[in-house]
């Protein structure tokens, strides 16, 4: 299911990613955000690699049960793996997709 | 493709839908949230019904094309088919989905 995660404070949207209900658990369990990865097919403790750990602070699921909210910390400052704050830096201005926000750290530094 | 709509002001998101291209473009030609119905399979101009129609304030693209986020105004402060604020009312406690947002109106008053 889509886990939407949530920056505590600020309540920017950082990303969405996918959990199981491995993921789901051990999210609850480790207080973490620990999502399933599609691509790599296992397990995806978010911040594992980078540091950027989402320490979880609150955890909502919709009314049709299918979509988790996270309300999270974003250890770092970073949540995408293009370095910025978030993921959702494209937006529409004239039918055209443009990145508005700027990059931290360079990705290179984060995944050494 | 999944689309979080997040509200303008209070930063509360409200809700996940899905969209296609043809609801991608929709929403961004009539100003206003239309997702795609996988039950229905068909366009849903969110508010249809309701009357609780999202107004586009911004919209946003994840680094990967895969996620859209929308900046809406909810009309009616309600977006949620059981007549909450928003579709994120269950909180996790004690390993136990709680519903702990209050019902604004009925939704027997709202779909007549």
């Amino acid at each position: 299911m889509p886990a939407i995660a949530q920056e505590t404070g600020t309540g920017k949207v950082l990303m969405m990613a996918w959990m199981n209900r491995e993921a789901l658990e051990l999210t609850v369990k480790e207080g973490r955000a620990i999502y399933w990865s599609r691509s790599r097919n296992k397990l995806w403790r978010k911040g594992e690699e980078s540091g950027h750990v989402q320490t979880l602070k609150d955890i909502r699921l919709d009314c049709d049960n299918d979509v988790i909210l996270l309300e999270v910390e974003q250890l770092g400052g970073i949540a995408c793996h293009t370095g910025r704050h978030n993921c959702f830096f494209k937006q529409l201005k004239n039918d055209e997709w443009v990145e508005v926000d700027a990059v931290i750290k360079n990705p290179d530094e984060i995944y050494k």
